[in-house]
């Protein structure tokens, strides 16, 4: 008999002669998770060309594409230490977007987890003219941001890890803001810098697109507790050193160009209703390059639609009735206007 | 001189003044081989949602699916624990199916060994009202089934792991007789329990793409020590609540989705003969979804022609003379029809 | 605030209170950085099927395809081994070339010194009747290249290993050859055969595509240090006893189904001159299969124009100025000829 042909149904539904199965798994440590991607980033520096330093008050600085090269190795290795740990980031050949063929593919052991509790640039760090958003486990050791109120959690450290998308290294006072926060000492504080304009910048960013899902499904009160599993992907955009470009190049990769499914509890409906939302298309700002939406808002994100940012197509599976919802696509015709070539 | 220019063909095909080549390589152990891999199932059971507890006579139950959410990353670990730690299970975005983005793609260092004598869920484990087929290493340490004769081995091991695809615990008789077939205590062994309806066991079973074609290779008399080597690729198909329709999907995401390719020893003959009877399209039920093909015969196994158990599409490479031949082919509405969406 | 809508913009481009950046990093070391690789190569040698013997004066050979099967995985590798520990290598399912289902994908730390100063073949070594063309961190070691001049650097080491495309052991004359140079005992070198017709061979020479790529760009004069990062994919090519056949497929895997992505400093227009001039199609020898090409030259390689060993499709982003540029494309048509089925 086959492997296929399982008969599984003749299985009864309970099993009274066997042992109960254990309750539910305990939620797992994102500092402990990353701890040996880090080391491993920093051990393999020369390899990766990011440079480590010693920054202020003592903390660790890792420069993954400002005065040295970095590279794509070096901002999947980024992404996967945004992700906590609980995440693989791959870089794959494809034909969705011709001439662009390589992918940023993210798969986690917990997308809420990994992409809202770790990876989601949600800290805001910023002193004098310095601005970053912190991405990764740090945020969940210090828990300044609302979220951790509603994913009910946060966690403690002895050290801690923040992703900054920036150009250049924070001044003293945010690394000490970093520390009080999280209770952590400086010198136990690893930040790594990814400049949008890097490759590692633009792996790690693209690598965003199954968190912008979570993230726009919290925006419209799906219950993030439903959400049980999720699976992404988008194009690799070509850098620029022009940040609005690079970074406009990198939202149209998720938003024209990504592609993400989600498994979900609940009702047929909801998880209809939440394939219906959750691509960019049904954001007002859909259709044009991320850099020229921006542009015609003078530059001020506030006034952009938060709901643009979500991938281009979604499918969303109701695991208890195992049907399944489509919407969105993607968009060739705009991902080569911005990519260029 | 570049590299692809190289000039082999310039070298002798005998070398007097060499030493000998080493005879062939012995056979690895699968129970060794798994062995980290369980280890590490079991110390990230929380970041991968599987639970762990003590069932049966003290042995190790690994729910991946039952009363915890486990998800893809469960299940693909659990697909490489089946494959005795000699494959490789990754999940890959995909323009086969669309909207369904993601394949699995399967690949080892020996294909006969790790899907035939370790994947495939050939041993029957029956007691009162329970039925599960078993799959992994255990299988080649009880060595019940017929094919370990064919297969000439079985392995000793002080411990020993097996795949369950079902939905509850196990019974006391069942873990006996697995304790007793392979002479292993009750307390080394671990049971995966992966029910078809989990997104584990989704994964799990899409991942027996090449497994099921080395098995009809084998029920079509095809020497099996002629397979040299092959990869194969299916959808991950949307998990269902019911466990016809799971089957059915499952099945499908092989038998129209599916693609392997071989690489076998003997003429070219064997080899075309091999590809022209290994595809689904092979077989008098091959067309209609599986949950309707054994739905048809009542839900009875043994009515559905064992031939239909294959990829949609295959490659055969005969090495031996550089020569391949294809048959079969995807059948992309079956799917849509099939998974929904 | 979300994660794509970064105001890294508002950011100073000096950061006057903060700490420098380190200086660029330092050079990883390729022998090094295979040591765990061949390692497991070894440690694996059952169950990937290849052979470990003692050689000429001690030296230790590993038969990846001579005569054991070796296979995919072996091959994947071994690619790795040649790539010094920098590269990452996959095998991943594709609709590129139907029905050729396998790419080889390739990406590095740093597309320089994985490829050319460790990948690339390029120690001829030669005695009596025997000859075979040298990859891996072993040339790195001697050094004998005049290359290495142009990279700027060689490695000193206590062993090494070197990967040969061949299908005989090689002399003692050529293992104390490479003892010499490389002043490493005879019995710390490690020597790993791979016949250009086993499927160890077929792999680890498709996955040079990026290679080739990196090849071409110094033979046209680009400058090597202008190249920060790169990717590549070719299909895996079925493997044929006969030499030619099989030289000329993998060639033609790469010629006419290879990709590439280069990100490269300098100007835009000599990026767009770096793409013009890098694929196959640019070479007066493209539009026939490499064996025809080959035989049509009389089999002598010398005739072949060098310029013809390129991927089929090459983008080149000019990083520092954010355009990119395209040329070349697949051929799926020769393909099928040259694969056949």
């Amino acid at each position: 008999m086959g492997t296929l042909m399982t008969t599984e149904a003749s299985a009864p539904t309970s099993a009274p002669t066997s042992a109960p199965l254990a309750a539910g798994p305990r939620r797992p440590s994102l500092s402990a998770g990353v701890r040996p991607l880090v080391d491993a980033l920093v051990g393999q520096a020369d390899a990766l060309r990011v440079a480590v330093s010693t920054g202020p008050l003592g903390c660790r600085i890792v420069d993954a594409g400002v005065a040295v090269p970095g590279g794509l190795e070096a901002g999947r290795r980024v992404a996967e230490i945004c992700l906590g740990g609980l995440g693989t980031v791959t870089l794959v050949p494809s034909t969705r977007f011709s001439p662009w063929g390589t992918l940023v593919s993210v798969s986690t052991t917990d997308p809420v987890l990994a992409c809202l509790g770790s990876q989601y640039a949600g800290w805001s760090l910023a002193a004098g003219d310095f601005f970053a958003l912190g991405s990764g486990p740090g945020r969940a050791v210090a828990a300044v941001e609302e979220l951790y109120g509603e994913l009910g959690f946060r966690e403690e450290s002895a050290d801690t890890t923040l992703v900054l998308e920036t150009s250049v290294v924070p001044p003293e006072a945010v690394v000490a803001e970093i520390a009080t926060r999280s209770n952590v000492a400086p010198e136990r504080i690893t930040l790594i810098l990814t400049p949008t304009s890097s490759l590692a910048g633009t792996v790690q960013i693209v690598a965003r697109v199954l968190e912008v899902a979570l993230h726009k499904a919290h925006a419209v009160h799906f219950p993030l507790e439903h959400i049980i599993d999720g699976i992404g992907s988008a194009p690799v955009a070509p850098p620029s050193p022009d940040f609005l470009t690079a970074m406009g190049r990198t939202n149209d990769a998720v938003l024209y160009g990504g592609d993400v499914q989600l498994y979900v509890r609940g009702t047929a409906e909801a998880a209809q209703d939440l394939a219906k939302r959750l691509p960019s298309s049904a954001s007002r700002d859909y259709g044009r390059p991320f850099a020229e939406v921006f542009g015609g808002y003078g530059c001020d994100f506030y006034k952009v639609d938060p709901l643009l940012f979500s991938p281009a197509r979604v499918t969303v599976t109701a695991v208890e009735h195992g049907v399944s919802f489509t919407a969105g696509g993607f968009d060739p015709v705009l991902i080569a206007r911005s990519f260029g070539a």
